[in-house]
């Protein structure tokens, strides 16, 4: 029963920028310098799900990952894609949008949906630009 | 006197949406999609400029790219970057944000002080996403 | 009226081989090398499709690359996508798979439909691997 | 003794189908869609070994990466470039050829080489396209 | 608290060769081959940081990355770029300057001031090649 | 009789600086910065060959790619790779080692052999590191 890792990239386009409602105006520019730009900035994100499991004998794979990919459109990349992170995702309502918050929040809306197909989600790893990304595995 | 092609790749990370005010919001959603979306998405941009030369004797170089990254910089990617197209820069007032009206738009701001320093501006290159580009030569 | 050139990047992955039917075994073996394995061996090809026009005063496109990707999607992808060339795609019948043969036979499918819409195919890019690729612009 | 993780990339090209011999076409179709194409399709497959061990005082390598690229080369490219996986692939044989079985077959050519050396082999990761790879650590 | 692994990535320009100064020219060249090039010979080193933390409730950061980007400046990529490694680096004086000896002494400058932030350096990847790379987690 | 341009990439890791001898440590500092580290630096070059030729009705091929990388290694990557440009490589003996200068001796390499071949060499292109590269096309 050997366990392989599989792992599936989707992307998406968003707008956001960080802010700390807590704090004026000077103090987040003086924090988040340019990612604090009232009027937004954006990014082309890319999300690499992946999920822990056995490869079936009937068809050799850990997971189909059509429905992999079916899972995470549903529910990560319709509700982020040309989207304004900080206004229009639920999911995302009351947290800074920070990669650190965003991979997190992304965690918790897969881990479900994936575990009810048998698998196990594993990690995600989530590119803000070629230079800067986040990895998480559950928190651990 | 050998001609060669020079290149220096940049980056920009921006928030924008595709919207005529000519138009209803039904109209807009209709024709841009979500790329209408009210508030903004956006995109990692890559420019690459390209400067036409023959390389000097002294230097080997048909033009410092320290000093075409200057340009680049103060013209361009200041102006642009962690900032919304459609709001915040000046050069883009009043005009659709097509990757398309971009290029031109950056061309027009790069022209002159490139051919200031005796080299001749040649080629753009932009990327909004790694599946979409555009590529302009100065119009012809 | 500034002519400005967009491409849209789309793939597809294919089973082929390079078989000259007009000669022995031995030699399409001499000829080509791994490539006349008789059971077919197969590549990610990633097709790069630029037009040229004028940005439209309303949407600030040459062409929506929605409608580009859509008859990329019909003419090129869809008959070749998870396909053997050799075998399987009618408008490769009786040629070589080579990568210079098909990208001509991919321009010859994409010509027309695209200057329907009023614009201009203007270059395709075919890679086979990261190391090879072809680029052509009508034959001339 | 500090340990040390390095990784060798090497690449192959092949064709494969996704068939399960016990099922019928329908069947097949109906899971596997466009992956059971009949006449077979293929990828450029990349291929990433990943050796642990601690670097020679002599030498400073963990494994002179030459030797590594010789085993992957002869145990592992060499049987499966420009081949049919399903058909000309002796290691292969009465597999399916999903991602998630090619990687674990490939361990089992991989590790005993390996530790021939004093080194041990302690990842692969295998892409089958830009957009889904498997990675595999033994198995557990 | 949950716990996210964030990577920042930075890029050096450099000369080295492999060469051990105990052996003859003639053993150098058996077992390094073109690596030891009396000349020098050199790379594009791609260096991958990451960190490990919880993000902050007033920021979502776990480190802020242009506070990280500053330390791998400072203490890795300034001593690096464009230098010998053997030559010009006192981190790497008397040392082979092997990929694997180069990540173990750019932890050793970067584990301290990294833990002085509040956060705990967890990986780093260096590529030399875009074929050959190493990992490295501070030695388990 | 179509027009086709065909691709191939090779790679080579030198070591080089930039150095006017007719001038003083000094200015060559102060022109050069970095680039004029006395002991050297270096990168990982990666060079595109592209030839223009129409496909032989035989073959399908303008030139077989194994005969234009063999030819390109050969008369450019035996002689640049793990090689000091400056020092080491004959036809580069007496230039400054920029790469405007370096794919002008490129292409007076290889014009020669690949027109013997019956194809025409078109274009070559040369990165210096992921941001800065250039094109030639015989000096027109």
């Amino acid at each position: 029963m050997s366990v392989v890792y599989v792992t599936r990239r989707e992307r998406f386009n968003a707008a956001h920028k960080l802010w700390n409602d807590s704090w004026s105006k000077e103090k987040n520019l003086e924090v988040f310098g340019k990612c604090a730009n009232p009027n937004w900035h954006g990014h082309n994100y890319e999300l690499h799900v992946t999920v822990k499991g056995t490869p079936s004998a009937d068809t050799g794979y850990c997971m189909d990952l059509k429905d992999l990919k079916d899972i995470v459109n549903d529910k990560v990349i319709e509700p982020l894609d040309h989207k304004n992170i900080n206004l229009d995702v639920p999911f995302m309502a009351g947290k800074m949008s920070s990669t650190e918050n965003i991979i997190i929040a992304i965690w918790e809306q897969l881990e479900g949906p994936i575990s009810e197909t048998g698998c196990t989600l594993h990690k995600l790893r989530l590119y803000e630009t070629e230079n800067n990304y986040a990895d998480y595995y559950g928190g651990e």
